[in-house]
């Protein structure tokens, strides 16, 4: 054991656990370090004899080698693993120890790991970690929900090592109780399904109505990328589009990619609560739905074989219609975010969380996935407006949509009548539409619902609610 | 106690439970009933006094008024008042008696609830059973699973009370173990949440869109109901948009009626299921999403007024909108319901549960909410191929595709640009093109996850798992 105790512990030396211990160490902290198997502890000690790294090889040594009250961060596999390291480390903490769960967790199991902690005094951080493996070891974006005095116990580390926005602000901040903070990386995840979904229909129609080939697709993205799209994944899909085979065919590597879009569950589960919550989030969900489809690979290219196209013609100009899909995508990214932030708007109500908009997307700013200029104006509008319902009510945003709407009309238009799938273009769309519209038609549906259940409904003119005699002869 | 013991108890005196009872009664059986207070069952009593029921005022005596082994049907609210009712039963009941939950439960619960009376040797049947308060009294479509011993013990009076079909056959059928009746009833309200969502939509264009008044729609929606759009859904819709207000404003009713589409959660947990099995399930989701923005009616009133309408024009003929708007709702009902029992394949798999796709067709075609003469090609579509993996690779859904895409594709441009939300039509028709699609732009999206996250991809000319030198300097 090492004279000097470790001012933080890291459980779990894969690679994100790993890269956050030297981020830490690298701000000048002591950083004791554990993994269940001895090896991958030794291995990180061998490549980082030169680093203030305090090596356990039993739970026991590990608790020992820090200073209290302990602050340990938990980098395992989200799941049973996380019980298990926390059963581990349980008998041999005291009251007002932290303990982060920096894991991919389903916010249900950070409410009931932190109130079951809290019951024996220890306190329980569920903490969204984004920026892969470089953001984790250069900056990450952090989102930490759980007690505020365990946050403000672990605040200056998690500070120095995330990243910095254009501003120099650090991109954490406390986010709220118990679950809030995987709640946010849930979100977070899910606007990051809809980003990529709503740029690879782009890509889709430019390649297949336009006829646009790769390499001007890589400039295409490279010139967005200098406007207001300018953002961590615009700017990757250039790059991505520019590369070739690394194994020597010559040909584009994302032609070479076999098309089934694989997920890791968070963007489902934040559909899932939207279900749950009665929020209309249709533009992640119907990004979801499109890997799902993805992935029926076999079933598709069979179905391909006997669906038939259609026989439609289009009529459009391929210069205007980049800069219209342009519009378009920029316009479907404002629709996911304003349904996201209406999802995180319910979820504070739900689970009494109390969270800060305008703050949230601020720690979105650099180090994560979705890191873009225009989070700012999300920023701005809540800063403006800390109780706005919808981002879309902010002049910005009802700017972007008064400027942009038609394009994205357009887009879906062309695309649809090419046969080229939209679902998240199109659900862009459809919720735009549905939300700045006073008359839906769901009074033809509570007509239905009244007729074939007797559920009743209420009237515009008068308070009270109704059934119709519709089964009395008129 | 009468002499003659009721060859099967109704628990719950409810409407469900009364009109069920009494349809029980009506086909020669004795029927004991029962319900937690009283006055409910002297009422029934008193209404019915002719009819062999047999009323009981305490669950002892209700248990002891049954012939063995013990037919107990529960007709009470999902949730905590069926396990109060269970537990109240326990105790009294025999090995091998049987209970039937006819709730709207979720199929979670059955599972749990099927697993842990199993082991006390009582039969547990989950049932959906669909068809609202007149069908329950006349002819429901009833969807039982649980032991298939114990539905062989209750199926002639379900056959008896069950809707028959145009050629005689009872809409009721062994759908599979434990869960399995209530998951195929929570997907069928699903489809019927679609199915009311592409009506409402297409109703909504046409008002909107084209000009046409209430009246004229009454009379389309008569007209397509003579054709292959025939089923209850279209049928009642024909007759409410042909009814006036009933407290005499003289207005149609529909426009008196508040657009706020309610919704009682099993349309939402079949999204959710969804989710859960990996399934593209966007229809259903879609429409699930419209009666959430829909009851955001304050929010829209709101942004009615500050988010602008689309400024394009669109060119129609009225006339020929009829027919287009009539050919791309059949259209958006078959991608519906090719998710749906895509859902239930994947469903039938996951839990085990060897559903029988055709004959699930066959018995929504009576008694309940989406009973219509196209789910006969459904049941023949499975009866030829009963591996089928999607409803449109059979020839008569095929057939439909190529028909009416184009009609579709149509109407959802139409819309789009005229500024009417079409969330379901405009996700039938990206579903279908995602669906028919060998390359989709998922490639795109796994070069991305590899960008950010190292997730490794697929190549599509040889086998293994790729990681690309994305960071490696070109």
């Amino acid at each position: 054991m090492a004279d000097q105790k470790a001012n933080i512990g890291v459980v779990g030396m894969a690679v994100m656990g790993k890269n956050l211990a030297l981020n830490i160490e690298s701000r000048g902290y002591t950083v004791g370090i554990y993994n269940r198997t001895s090896a991958k502890t030794e291995e990180v000690m061998k490549d980082h004899s030169d680093k203030k790294l305090v090596p356990s090889y039993s739970v026991e040594d590990f608790v020992k080698s820090l200073e209290t009250p302990r602050r340990i961060l938990i980098m395992v596999k989200a799941g049973k693993a996380t019980d298990a390291v926390i059963d581990e480390l349980l008998p041999l903490l005291d009251k007002g120890d932290v303990l982060i769960d920096g894991g991919n967790t389903n916010f249900h199991d950070t409410i009931a790991r932190n109130a079951r902690l809290d019951k024996s005094g220890i306190n329980f951080i569920g903490m969204g970690v984004s920026g892969g493996e470089l953001g984790a070891l250069h900056g990450p974006s952090l989102m930490p929900g759980g007690q505020k005095s365990a946050y403000d116990l672990v605040a200056p580390i998690l500070e120095k090592i995330s990243a910095k926005a254009e501003d120099g602000k650090p991109c954490v901040a406390y986010i709220g109780p118990n679950g809030a903070g995987h709640y946010v990386k849930m979100v977070h995840n899910g606007i990051e399904y809809g980003d990529e979904q709503l740029i690879d229909e782009s890509y889709d129609i430019l390649r297949r109505v336009a006829g646009i080939d790769v390499d001007e697709l890589s400039n295409i993205f490279k010139e967005w990328n200098k406007g207001e799209l300018n953002s961590y994944l615009i700017d990757i899909t250039g790059d991505i589009l520019s590369r070739k085979d690394d194994l020597g065919s010559g040909k584009p590597i994302v032609d070479l990619i076999l098309d089934e879009g694989a997920n890791k569950g968070t963007g489902k589960w934040s559909s899932e609560d939207a279900l749950a919550l009665g929020v209309p989030q249709s533009v992640i969900t119907e990004s979801v739905y499109a890997r799902f489809i993805s992935m029926l690979k076999d079933e598709r290219v069979a179905a391909s074989k006997v669906l038939p196209k259609p026989g439609l013609s289009v009529d459009f100009d391929a210069k205007e219609l980049v800069e219209k899909v342009r519009e378009a995508l920029y316009f479907g990214k404002v629709m996911s975010y304003a349904q996201g932030f209406e999802q995180l708007r319910f979820a504070s109500e739900e689970y009494d969380w109390d969270l800060k908009f305008g703050e949230l997307a601020q720690i979105w700013r650099e180090g994560c996935i979705i890191r873009a200029q225009f989070l700012q104006n999300i920023t701005d509008a809540f800063e403006k407006d800390p109780k706005l319902t919808n981002l879309l009510l902010d002049p910005y945003f009802t700017d972007i949509a008064k400027k942009y709407q038609d394009s994205a009309r357009e887009v879906v238009a062309i695309a649809t009548k090419a046969g080229i799938p939209v679902p998240t273009l199109s659900a862009a769309v459809s919720y735009y539409d549905s939300y700045r519209t006073e008359v839906l038609p769901a009074n033809l549906l509570q007509a239905q619902r009244d007729y074939f259940g007797a559920h009743t409904y209420k009237r515009v003119d008068r308070e009270g609610t109704f059934h119709y005699p519709w089964y009395k002869e008129q």
